[in-house]
């Protein structure tokens, strides 16, 4: 099948062998594919992957390895971690598979990603997407999903004051997430262009050079830098909270005197659940803004390269 | 009246002017101060204090600036915290003047501090000291009421597993507000003379080099070093929740990566409430042991070494 692989360099391949669902587990033609800055991470070393990367997907399941068969012909996104499920697991048990420690994660970690032909994820890791929802929008839904990530790990009030840090694709989609919750939202990015697709009556947006005093309730931080770390604890009001989106990486001077003095609450956060991604996709928001370029697979070298640039939004592989 | 000052360098003085209290404080002599590891960052610039650091005292009330003339003879502690206690102050407002942002601190911040015969405080600030408490351990008041903060900002349930990391004299009061839950405490350190303070069938302790590889429910840092922090988050079961009870020197390396992957929450915890602390130390808890030396003011610059050396526990200064 045609895959592109990771092995200390990125190659496009049409000769990897297909895949076999193990038991319990679906194999799934992928129709698109995503490109998130995990993967271009990943091409930097992150998490000592090799094999091939990609975690956002929308495909047809083909065969199923157990007695599901009535998934056979239906389209899906799926749950990117794949936990161990044994009875004696303390995340399992909880229904926190995401942290289970035998975990694999699709296209990260211990598992090929969904950049190839075919994927196999569990049976009990797919939803199916609704015919309403186009591929291009279906394959929002797992980055879609961190963004409403947060809305299970804290709860925000229509009277707070949120400042969401960084115009990038996930501080847009996350503008989405906590948009269903009625807060007032104030984005700070770098990119008039990229602020102007969230701006409107219930989101004021500033360019970090014109950026007040001012301090939030609750501020998310969605660049990965260090500076944009420092600069949301700055904005986050004493006994506020701080969610962190993103990875920063280690070796940087990040501050955190201000975090005991102000008794900051920081919440890190990570993928989330893709029932309420999924539905919020379904109620017909457009999207189509927030994607930069659909490439064929046969560019996918070229996707990635696009990927990187500066300002560029969501890249889609076709397949 | 005598005096340590701090400007560039530590003094010993007894031709401080005595203070005045200004319209809705009380002058308070007095009796016994305690040497803060704030108090030694001042000597190296923290805050950019200068005047008299000290902010663990206990003392008597001598005059009252307002009708509440009853305080005077009474023996205190106070809430180092004074807050502007105006109407449209969101903190003040919210009974969080310890965050008012036009507070002034003793002897850290705007304020002369305790280590001194006279200090000023706001009577709201005072709470009376039960006749049970000698000085030296009412003294501890302030320094456990940090401990005792922990609880105010998160629940921690009898069947949490708790680690306390760092066994200097906040990471051992620490260790006595918690025990306060129920839940299983585990603290770490690198003394085990230290350690074996806190010992006890409600308490495992483990020396740093044979600490295994367990993650619990909540850590609490309490080393303020890089390496504690990271230390901690590493300690941090995913979804767990790590109270940081120290400033971290900036510029150094903390990990933040571990905290999004495993969605840890981070609680900045500062200064307590005094009620429930007081409350604690009138229960007749025997905490001489945390006492490493009680000196003269005469010999204060005397202490201030004695606290700097490593392994001290708690330093006092008698007037």
């Amino acid at each position: 099948m045609k895959a592109l692989v990771f092995d200390k360099e990125l190659k496009a391949v049409d000769d990897f062998p297909k895949p076999q669902a193990p038991l319990g587990e679906a194999l799934i033609e992928v129709h698109m594919a995503g490109i998130c800055n995990t993967d271009i991470e990943i091409t930097k070393g992150y998490m000592g992957f090799t094999g091939i990367p990609g975690h956002e997907f929308t495909g047809t399941v083909k065969e199923v390895n157990s007695s599901e068969k009535s998934w056979i012909g239906r389209r899906v996104v799926g749950d990117i971690n794949c936990a161990c499920n044994k009875a004696d697991c303390h995340y399992c048990r909880n229904n926190l598979g995401r942290h289970c420690p035998g975990r694999t994660t699709l296209g990260i970690y211990g598992r090929n990603g969904s950049l190839a032909e075919y994927i196999t994820l569990p049976v009990e890791n797919l939803l199916e997407v609704p015919d309403s929802v186009p591929d291009e929008i279906a394959v929002l839904t797992e980055p879609l999903a961190a963004g409403f990530e947060i809305l299970e790990q804290i709860n925000i009030y229509p009277h707070d004051e949120v400042l969401i840090v960084g115009d990038g694709k996930l501080g847009l989609l996350i503008n989405h997430a906590v948009s269903t919750t009625g807060a007032s939202i104030t984005q700070v990015g770098k990119h008039p262009e990229k602020l102007g697709l969230v701006a409107g009556s219930r989101c004021t947006t500033i360019l970090l050079d014109e950026m007040p005093d001012n301090q939030y309730d609750v501020v998310i931080e969605a660049t990965g830098s260090a500076d944009g770390f420092n600069f949301s604890v700055a904005h986050t009001r004493p006994r506020g909270r701080l969610v962190l989106k993103s990875t920063i990486a280690s070796g940087q001077n990040t501050d955190m005197n201000p975090v005991v003095v102000n008794e900051i609450t920081i919440i890190g956060s990570r993928c989330g659940l893709l029932d309420p991604a999924l539905d919020y996709l379904a109620s017909g928001v457009d999207f189509s803004a927030l994607i930069s370029g659909i490439f064929p697979f046969e560019k996918t070298l070229e996707a990635f390269q696009a990927a990187r640039q500066k300002g560029a939004l969501k890249i889609l592989i076709r397949f």
